[in-house]
């Protein structure tokens, strides 16, 4: 009973890294497939999966295609209650799913002005307005979270869950870019991209070498954390 | 045990119309709060709901706040297991999450060109090359829902669900800009607004007079069927 994950560029592709997480970290049976987002062959490889046409799609062991993340969430969290994908207090629970549909729907300045990219962290970027608005309201967000749970420190909600697997890109973009965010909240993430499993999915990305390498920015680059 | 639904302009708050039929239309108990979304009484209005600044936002009967419309559909799923808001068919209840989720993260070409308006329809209306894509990638979308659930007509899964609730704003915007679909998925679009709720819910939004009134094109109109 093992699930098929179709995912992208693992150094870019956020929504595959989510995706990729809420299998890994819950030790949900699955194998990963991967699409060529960047080769240019997404829509050739994804062909049987229609009308899912975005990276990470989920096809459940009874063949059932998932096109969107949280849907995908959802499903794994019905057919694996045992496995916390969801926080188990109901308070903690609603407010984590707040947390991440306002993620699938919102951002979309920080999202655009910093894709997400695992390779290097830039210094001197500096952040719109825009993106500047979306990380006060992230960090609104984190902190309710952190007084519905009680959680002071590490995951938002206590125990690692689905919410901490859809700001886990919003981590790496705060420390690839050099993002302001509280001393607190920068502890936070560095914890986010400390995880042995985002450490391998790191590692395979950089076994792909890209010429030109898509997101160049004329600023000084620090390795990854 | 009743829910507080707070939302805003019933005329042109498609989100809040989304938020209130997950209520009224699967027999929730609740009592509806009027935020001044267009009077410009938002932000005071939701004070003691922070950090939920949208409409709608809900706030159940044990004080938890839940502010993104897919967080509410997923607390109120869970909480009312017998109410039948997502399909009871497994393959028809994950592709419906698929759904809605494509619905919170997308369409934004459609949901800014033609904002959600009960009041009369447009005629001569010309969608942008975006707004087509976006009503070609929603009728794949309910051809895909219509194969899985093996409904030909009504709602998209047999029994109207959530993903009919999702959808209905849309077929506002399809009905009210005369936007172009498939004769069939018009008369799906039809059958949403004659709903008994939804045509409830246009008679309260007409209550209220706009001057001037926020969407204005230089097109004929006829009436609202």
């Amino acid at each position: 009973m093992t699930y098929d994950l179709y995912i992208g560029d693992r150094l870019f592709s956020s929504w595959s890294l989510r995706g990729w997480l809420m299998l890994e970290k819950f030790g949900i049976p699955h194998q990963t497939h991967l699409i060529g987002l960047y080769s240019g062959t997404m829509a050739a490889d994804m062909a049987s999966l229609a009308p899912a046409r975005l990276v990470p799609t989920l096809l459940t062991p009874d063949g059932i295609v998932v096109g969107e993340s949280l849907a995908m969430a959802e499903t794994l969290a019905e057919r694996h209650p045992d496995t916390g994908l969801w926080p188990a207090d109901p308070a903690s629970r609603a407010t984590a799913r707040w947390l991440c549909a306002e993620m699938v729907a919102g951002f979309t300045a920080l999202r655009g002005q910093c894709p997400m990219q695992l390779s290097h962290c830039f210094v001197g970027f500096e952040p719109s307005d825009g993106t500047l608005a979306d990380l006060g309201r992230i960090e609104a967000l984190w902190a309710h979270a952190r007084q519905v749970s009680g959680a002071e420190t590490g995951p938002l909600f206590g125990d690692y869950s689905l919410a901490d697997v859809f700001y886990t890109p919003v981590a790496a973009r705060i420390i690839g870019y050099g993002l302001p965010v509280s001393a607190d909240n920068r502890a936070y993430c560095e914890e986010l991209l400390a995880d042995a499993a985002v450490k391998t999915w790191r590692d395979q990305a950089l076994e792909v070498t890209y010429d030109p390498f898509p997101y160049v920015l004329d600023l000084e680059q620090t390795p990854w954390p």
